[in-house]
């Protein structure tokens, strides 16, 4: 049997780009699925694909995960119903990355939780850039195979292509590790803005060898723009010492509320997002980022049997 | 140690009467909570209440169940976490009971995959009237420890209290048996609505004995209201036989969009609902239908630690 003939692609409703992108790839089978709301709010979720003994890729990035999750659930066990025999979660964006220990006693450690919670529901898992902040690897809460892809040098050719004379600026000694991954990649220069708190509304901002960069274009990368604060900050800071108007780049485009429309409201040249989550800000696609681990995790599957 | 001090009692958002009532009926502490949706639709739990060593009782109705699933889900590994001993789950309503089988191809048995779901975030479960089409019990769903408690008896008290002469009517033969039940309890007559169907749109309509009942109130009951169509059809019926306005129940309100207004626009006497899904059209407390089970539950983990 032919490659091609053993992964079927399915999508989510909202996540077909990629899947169309990752099936032509991979010169996979599209997988059909229909999914729909009763008028109570159940879902129906069917398998209109063959998947028996097949490979079932999910697509189905989880931002504002919490009415995700059951028809993502009832179609991966109606996949194994139907007798797919390896269910890969591809999953742009990944929820519940943020609550990763008890900060408070009682506090529910939802990053671990919700790591059971998919573990327990597909094979394998492949994702960009989660936010791991206090974990080395994701495989601390996730137990199934899992790879982090990185969308750093989609984002350093965007750049290359889309920005005449950038300078990429780290808001904060946080973001410098982060900055200067994609800085190095892209061969530009970086920097990163220096804050001095003075009180709690009175900062002294400034950049280091500012008069070297004032007719580059100021470059705002963060991996996920959910409230825009830190960004608004930072352009304004940027604009009070006199830099050109930014461009801002996300990995991925939460943008809660009026998080866009704040952003956009001081003034920045353009916002430009990874198609994680699927925005109208979106300007650089991810899809290829999975073509590897999807490949790969069907030849290991493949091996094990094998090998039995 | 006292009962009282062995039972906390808590509530997700939207269930606090129930859980109240629970609370003074069982004198068990009424457990404390924090519920909060981050700017980006993630769920926040921490339980604030010590369940250390105790059986958490959590009130959850499942109406609307999609974005409810996670945070009972996060709130019951976090009582796990802080040491509750048993996790008791008080659903008033149970979700996806309708989907007990693939009537097509592929179909995602829902009802299966969501009594597995339950049955592995909590140790137990009781409910009121669920949609058991096809199924004989509910534990040929739910793996876990289950009772299914009835409304039956609080609505024919409420029937007894509120409305003179009454004539409960089924609106077809398949609703017969529940509502013979309630009407032999309450020891009025009931009858059901004989339709003969002469073409798509050409229905003739009868109640047997009609002239015996043209000054009684027509009582309608239902488990579920949801769309409200067979109702509202029954309710025109009704109207055309020149019977008064009838009084409708449900056990359960779960009114899909506009069907309250729809059934109301009927000119019906009044809509009357158990509170198993807060509305406001409940006028009937089924609280008390959990004292037993929680209880009971309760009795049966302490004798099997006391066996050991």
């Amino acid at each position: 049997m032919k490659k091609k003939d053993r992964i079927v692609i399915f999508a989510l409703p909202g996540n077909e780009f990629i899947a169309n992108r990752l099936s032509e790839s991979l010169e996979a089978e599209k997988g059909q699925a229909e999914f729909r709301a009763f008028p109570d709010g159940e879902s129906y979720v069917r398998v209109l694909s063959d998947v028996s003994d097949k490979k079932a890729v999910v697509i189905c990035s989880l931002d504002k995960p919490n009415d995700k999750f059951l028809p993502l659930y009832f179609l991966c066990r109606g996949l194994e119903e139907m007798g797919a025999n390896n269910i890969c979660l591809v999953a742009p964006y990944l929820a519940y990355m943020r609550q990763d220990k008890a900060f408070n006693p009682g506090e529910s450690v939802t990053s671990e939780h919700f790591g059971e919670l998919i573990s327990s529901t597909v094979d394998s898992l492949v994702t960009v850039d989660p936010h791991l902040h206090r974990r080395a690897s994701l495989s601390e809460i996730y137990s199934i195979p899992n790879e982090v892809v990185h969308a750093a040098d989609l984002i350093f050719e965007w750049i290359t292509q889309n920005v005449e004379n950038p300078i990429l600026i780290g808001p904060d000694s946080e973001s410098e590790q982060w900055v200067a991954d994609v800085a190095q990649k892209a061969n530009i220069p970086f920097t990163v803005l220096q804050k001095i708190r003075h009180g709690d509304a009175d900062v002294e901002v400034s950049v280091p060898e500012i008069e070297k960069y004032m007719n580059h274009t100021p470059i705002l990368i963060d991996d996920i723009i959910s409230t825009a604060r830190t960004m608004i900050e930072t352009v304004r800071h940027l604009e009070g010492l006199g830099m050109k108007p930014a461009v801002c780049i996300g990995v991925h485009a939460v943008f809660a509320d009026d998080a866009l429309k704040d952003l956009l409201g001081t003034g920045i040249e353009r916002i430009v997002t990874c198609n994680s989550i699927p925005h109208t800000t979106n300007d650089i696609d991810i899809s290829e980022l999975f073509v590897d681990f999807v490949s790969r995790i069907e030849g290991v599957q493949q091996s094990a049997a094998l090998e039995q």
